[in-house]
């Protein structure tokens, strides 16, 4: 079955903007932290180290379309889902709803790289305990 | 010629996060910093009044491409382009260099409503005195 | 007993600055989402109907003083009690800690008001329903 | 005479909260860029290098007394000075108006540090090329 992650986020009144409703920026706020719980759940984190060397997620893209606006002490549910793994990257996709109802369903690229202070960031292939434990359809 | 809106912005410590880059959320702000000058320069505001009603502009998606980080104290170039112009929507070109390099470029699609509080926000052609002034490619 | 609440809150990645730890403005984020938790334990809300009027709690001052940084991933315990309980207004402490180690202690003094839109907001008197449930030292 | 930089700031969309007006903890990010901008002017910065070492100012303490609201696209005229100066520390002043009108009124404490990667960030004397640009009341 394909990785999937589940999680859900309340709204906090700094989320919002004069519109009275959560800042469209905010969401992708919101697939990050469900991407480093995922990250986690896996026995990862987004900021670790792997043999000696530090690891990161730098972004390549990110989008989101949105349905339907969130309100201050919504609890959104979030689901993440793995819909492409290249070598050295990852794709996910976000869907939010609010008691059914569809909110908004975003993208996010990363790829996994070495990030230690002082060198260029270069890419890496994913480590294999990390990517072993992903399941894309 | 299409319309086009040059601006800068100059990059703050709370823009950073601790791998020492701006945080890709921040592009979707400077995106939307530049639309709301933007739209001043055309005479009006994202959150203004019109015969009688309240008008907004509600983003429908947002997406963004990342090409080569941001740092503390940068000045970003950003130029803004409609690249499609709806009856009721507009859909803007974001891009961002740095020195002539490449950093980003990104995209926001926003749809025109009445946003009168109390009343269900609904979508509205785009008020001519706006429309005209914006010619797309 | 003087009133106390106690919650927890894990760092997020957008907490944190190139400096590598939380940025000293998102303190304040974490005393205002104590203060909503310990209104919604009180069964009410920072934002909230009451009498066929809206209220809402403005700010009259925050202060924060630093003791020890936080990072990404750490788990925060933040400890809320009422220093002052005045007509109109509260005065809140906030104790950080991690792990037993202080971090950082905070304070915030808020007004009771109804904030009815299109009307001028006053300061009322905190409702007996609200007032009767908090003891202060 | 003492001290003092004048900046102004004009208020963002994601400035603002549901409330309608500037969110209190966005002030502590105006006291910063305004003290950064302040450092640039005495030809320095917030992070910076000096005898091959890395320079940074952590926060030890910071408040804010709030007198009146901001709202979106309001041009905020800030005052920094500084009221005290140690060997090691700077104690920043801040006062926020809009059009003479008081709106705000907010205290930074900053300690001059070393933030070497690796190391304990450790206290030191305020450089002298800094130091003597900078005149206490």
């Amino acid at each position: 079955m394909p990785t999937e992650y589940i999680t859900k986020r309340k709204i906090e009144f700094t989320d919002t903007d004069m519109a009275g409703i959560v800042h469209f920026s905010r969401f992708f706020i919101f697939m990050e932290t469900a991407e480093h719980e995922f990250l986690r759940s896996l026995g990862t984190s987004v900021a670790t180290e792997w043999n000696g060397d530090k690891i990161g997620w730098p972004r390549l893209a990110a989008s989101c379309e949105y349905l339907s606006p969130l309100h201050f002490e919504d609890e959104v549910d979030i689901r993440l889902s793995v819909s492409n793994k290249g070598t050295k990257s990852l794709t996910y996709q976000f869907h939010f709803s609010l008691e059914g109802k569809d909110i908004a369903q975003g993208q996010l690229t990363t790829v996994c790289c070495i990030t230690n202070p002082g060198e260029k960031i270069r890419a890496i292939p994913i480590p294999e305990f990390i990517s072993s434990q992903i399941i894309t359809p």
